[in-house]
C-alpha cells in the first residue's frame, strides 16, 4: 500500500480554531509526528493515537522520521501549529521527500497562522497590505531581514512579526521598529499577543515608541500598524478606506 | 439582552476547511448576513438558518444591517470567505459599531485565507518572508499598490496577490508582473489558484515570463515566488534554508 503524509497545519493551539480537515487528518492517521510541545497540545484533543515527537531544532530529523514511516505504508500526520504552509513544514517535507526519492502521497492542510489568529484577537489591523517578517537569523541573514522591513516601511504595510525574539538574538524585534521610526510616527499602534490560544494567552496594544521589549519572547506575534491604523475602544483597526 | 455580532471567515469555500469555531458560530446564530454569493455556499451546509444577503459593493449597508439586528438582541453571525481579518469584514463591521454606538459584542473569527489555501494546493510556496497585496484599485491609489509591489521586489518577498482583476481594470497583474521583473528572472515561478475549495478548481503553476493573463480572473489567487523558489514535480518550493 502507498503510503501518505499530511502536513498538517494546526492553528492556533485550541481544538476550535482546527479546521474539520486538520481533525480528520490527525483522526485517520496511523502515527501523528510533531515537536513535543504540539504533541503535548494534540495529545489532549485525540487520545489514544500513536504519536512520536522530537524536539526542537531537529525538524530535519522529524521529516525524515515521517517520510520513512510513509514510505513503509503508514498514513502519517505531521503537526505544526499555525498553518504548516507558513514558516511551517511543507517546504521541508517535500525537500525531503524528493531526496530520499520517496514514493508516497504529500499533502498539505493549511492553518490559521499567527498573524490572522493574532489580528482576530487585537481588531482588525490586518485590512490592508501586508507583510509577514521573521526576526529568526537561525537560516537568512540578518541584514536580508532588516532590507525586509525596510521595504515594508518603504511600502507603508501593516507588518506581522513571527519569531520577534529568541534566546540567543534578543534586540532584532527593537533594531526592526528602529528601521520602521524612519518611516512612521512612534505613535504607530502595535499590537502583541503572546501564547495565542492558549491559557494564558496576553493581548497588548501599545505604540511603536512604547513597546515594552522585555515582556516580548519567542511565544509572540507582533503586529505593527501602517500609517493608517488607529486605535478605538481598545482595538486596532486599520481601515480599507469604505466610505461610512 | 446584550446583541452580539460575530464576525466569522469560513476559509476557502469547503465546509472541511471551516473552523469548529467558525461553524459553531454560524450555528448559534440567530440571523446569517453576507455577500449572496457566500450565503449560497452556506445554505447548503447549514440549512434552516436565518440568511440575509445583499450584493456586491454592498459593504457598508449589509455591515450597518448586521450592526443594527446585532442592536436589536440578536445574535448576528457576518460571513465571508477566506479569513474574516485579511480584506475582509471585520475592520468596516467595527468602524460602523463604532459610528452608530451600538452598544453590542464584536468578535472575529480567523478564517484560512486565500494565501495559505493557495499555497496548500501549489506545494510549499510561502516558506519565507511574504506580502499579501491586493490588486484592487476600488479604495487604494495605483501607484500605492504598484509601490508596495516594487518594494515586496526590493525585498525578494514572495506575493500573494489577492483581487489581481477586475471586470474595469484588466491589467494591474501584467503591470506588477513588469515591476517585479526589474528584480527577478523571467523564470521565477507563478502559482495561479482559481475557484480554491470549489468544484471547478483549477491550479496552474508557470513562470513570470510565461502567465497567460488571460485566463487570470478576479476568482484566482497568484503566488510569485522569491528569487529561490523551484519547482519540482510539479510543486512549486520555497526553501526556509534548512540543511538537508
Amino acid at each position: 500500500m502507498k503510503g501518505k503524509l499530511t502536513v498538517v497545519g494546526f492553528g492556533p493551539g485550541s481544538k476550535e480554531d482546527m479546521t474539520f480537515r486538520a481533525a480528520s487528518a490527525i483522526e485517520e492517521a496511523d502515527i501523528v509526528t510533531g515537536y513535543t510541545t504540539y504533541i503535548d497540545i494534540l495529545k489532549e484533543f485525540f487520545p489514544g493515537k500513536i504519536y512520536k515527537s522530537t524536539g526542537m531544532m531537529k525538524e530535519v530529523e522529524r521529516c525524515r522520521m515521517a517520510v520513512e514511516d510513509a514510505m513503509s505504508g503508514k498514513n502519517v500526520a505531521m503537526v505544526s501549529s499555525g498553518d504548516s504552509g507558513i514558516y511551517g513544514m511543507a517546504g521541508i517535507v517535500y525537500q525531503i521527500a524528493d531526496e530520499m526519492g520517496a514514493e508516497i502521497d504529500i499533502e498539505t492542510v493549511p492553518g490559521i497562522t499567527a498573524a490572522s489568529s493574532a489580528a482576530s484577537l487585537l481588531g482588525a489591523p490586518l485590512m490592508h497590505d501586508l507583510a509577514l517578517i521573521s526576526l529568526s537569523d537561525l537560516m537568512t541573514p540578518f541584514d536580508l531581514i532588516m532590507k525586509r522591513v525596510d521595504c515594508a516601511g518603504i511600502g507603508d504595510m501593516v507588518i506581522a512579526f513571527y519569531n520577534p525574539k529568541s534566546k540567543s538574538r534578543t534586540d532584532y524585534l527593537e533594531h526592526a521598529v528602529s528601521v520602521l521610526l524612519k518611516y512612521r510616527s512612534g505613535d504607530t499602534p502595535v499590537g502583541i499577543v503572546r501564547n495565542i490560544g492558549r491559557k494564558d494567552q496576553k493581548i497588548t496594544i501599545t505604540t511603536m515608541s512604547r513597546i515594552d521589549y522585555a515582556q516580548v519572547d519567542m511565544f509572540c506575534t507582533v503586529v505593527i500598524g501602517n500609517s493608517q491604523t488607529y486605535v478605538s475602544d481598545g482595538r486596532m483597526i486599520t481601515p480599507r478606506g469604505y466610505k461610512i
